[in-house]
């Protein structure tokens, strides 16, 4: 198989994304191309041996090659012609802003091509906070209470201490506050409101345990990773969280009876099924009181959660031959016909 | 103003697209040109005079300019050069799939192009009669109740009758079955599911009241078209529907009390503000014992709804010069910088 790897993004986590691709690069064995979009969604055919920080940082790739999208892939120019970039399938690395909200989703299934990553409609409700809390609602996964702040009804909602405050929007910790009381509130607000006008607040619980489950399915079976308990101070910051996903050291599996092991699958399965087809997600869970909640979906995790895999490279050759785009609709133009038929109007 | 109208796309609703745009052509006093997106969504430039129905069913569009999408706007090639096509404002006018359901919002945003219509949450949550029904319980509008069928889930669930069996995404009443027993069940079953995998069931009550309302918002004011009670048999077949809005005769407002009409408009600013903020948006609404709920959101209703307004071309100039796309983020380096200087590894 032949994939390509597009990174980087108009994001928040544009370099964190980077750090992916160089992750991706040394643990994927198949024929690697890179696709880079640059913070002005302008994209670069980046050659295997110049992917690194010093590349993007100097703006040196502006030197590659230019990408573009037409109806069934990349292509470039050369001297007089056009040629396509070849591969079977494109893993989309792009972390937070466009990678998943929707936008390369969108630009995927409208240019028919065919990709490892979330459709339309599971970005946009995994990306924004509030929505996963009402998709969970709808499929009975548990979620903890929160209330949303929203910048435009300048709401004085005071909640319990110590309060979590989160963009909607944004993945990656970036914007969060955990909170002790009213003087670092209005300071959290400030902060969450220059991500997001949306801010979602819950109760902070000190005593909550964390796990990781990343999974997909494939051929209508499920197949999962181990079980990881993150390891956290109050809650993972950016560098801390991200810096962790280029370990190659095997995992342990997070201490937790067979019974919520199972709980915890049993809740990937409703959120997976049939939303998340096509990509490969790693769902935060807490467990309080033998219960499971979700915490948050990360439809496109960072290096994809590899590191929580046996057998990632035969998961990712499975996966990119059962993905599927939208059927294409076909255009008759029986209605055209039939009213210019009957009146000659139009 | 200078506006390119945007129809077609790969939608069951593309027909009516073309008749949308024809009727705008009439209707809005602008400078206009018309970008068509065919089965295949491949874009071209139509010439205003060549804008009829023949053009289409004839497969005549083929002969005309080619457009590509680039950063900024639409391009097309001439005699060694590449020219833009000029406009001030894009109306997304493609209903249905690729229109409504996100695709050209995202399109539209990744490549920095200015456009009314919904922007992406928006199009996913309108698109979804599931997701809408979420929606509209999330902020405080009520709906009627429903179940989901699921093909995935092969339910025997049996609903009371009569029963309206509506596909959870398509427009203009397609696929849909009023149903009124175990026989014309199945078969409205087989119909839905040939059109999407989720359909929603609710309780046919044929003494429910329709009532459109349309608007939209500019600069923080709502400005409301007229509220029309549409004229029905059982339900609007699709021909009924889009014939309808050719019509350039006065409408007489609906028979409602001030109380009414009041709360029409407050549960209408409810849904709009902010999700659809940039779009001209129509809500079909029931009241039933005096009470309002939300039956379902027409992001891109038919010809815009312009036969609801009384000064349609001076709202859609306002809100052209209202309409916002996201803010770019920009990109400094500064994490890859501080990883690199502190190991060199990257």
């Amino acid at each position: 198989m032949k994939y390509a790897i597009l990174f980087g993004g108009n994001s928040y986590e544009h370099e964190i994304s980077i750090v992916s691709a160089v992750v991706l690069k040394k643990i994927l064995k198949a024929d690697l191309s890179f696709i880079f979009c640059d913070e002005n969604r302008e994209f670069y055919a980046i050659p295997s041996i110049k992917l690194n920080a010093k590349t993007f940082s100097s703006q040196a790739f502006k030197k590659e090659k230019k990408l573009y999208l037409k109806q069934g892939g990349f292509y470039f120019k050369s001297f007089l012609s056009e040629n396509k970039l070849e591969c079977d399938c494109i893993i989309n690395l792009i972390h937070g802003r466009d990678g998943e909200d929707g936008k390369i989703a969108a630009l995927f299934e409208f240019y028919g091509v065919k990709f490892i990553g979330p459709r339309l409609e599971a970005s946009v409700l995994s990306f924004n906070k509030e929505w996963t809390k009402l998709y969970a609602q709808s499929i009975g996964v548990k979620t903890l209470p929160y209330t949303m702040l929203r910048s435009y009804e300048n709401k004085d909602f005071i909640p319990n201490f110590p309060c979590i405050l989160k963009p909607a929007r944004l993945g990656s910790s970036i914007g969060i506050s955990v909170v002790k009381d009213l003087k670092e509130l209005a300071y959290a607000k400030d902060i969450g409101f220059e991500f997001d006008e949306d801010l979602l607040i819950e109760e902070f619980k000190n005593n909550i345990k964390e796990y990781n489950l990343a999974g997909c399915m494939i051929e209508d079976e499920f197949i999962f990773s181990i079980i990881e308990e993150p390891q956290k101070k109050d809650f993972l910051d950016f560098e801390q969280k991200y810096l962790s996903f280029s370990r190659h050291n095997q995992l342990t599996e997070a201490n937790l009876s067979e019974d919520l092991k199972e709980k915890l699958k049993e809740n990937f399965k409703k959120i997976y099924n049939p939303l998340f087809k096509g990509a490969l997600i790693r769902c935060d869970f807490f467990i309080l009181d033998e219960e499971v909640y979700l915490n948050e979906i990360n439809p496109n995790p960072g290096s994809l959660a590899h590191y929580l895999f046996k057998d990632f490279n035969q998961i990712i050759n499975k996966l990119s031959k059962d993905v599927k785009n939208e059927k294409k609709i076909s255009i008759t133009y029986s209605f055209l016909h039939s009213i210019n038929g009957q009146k000659g109007k139009l």
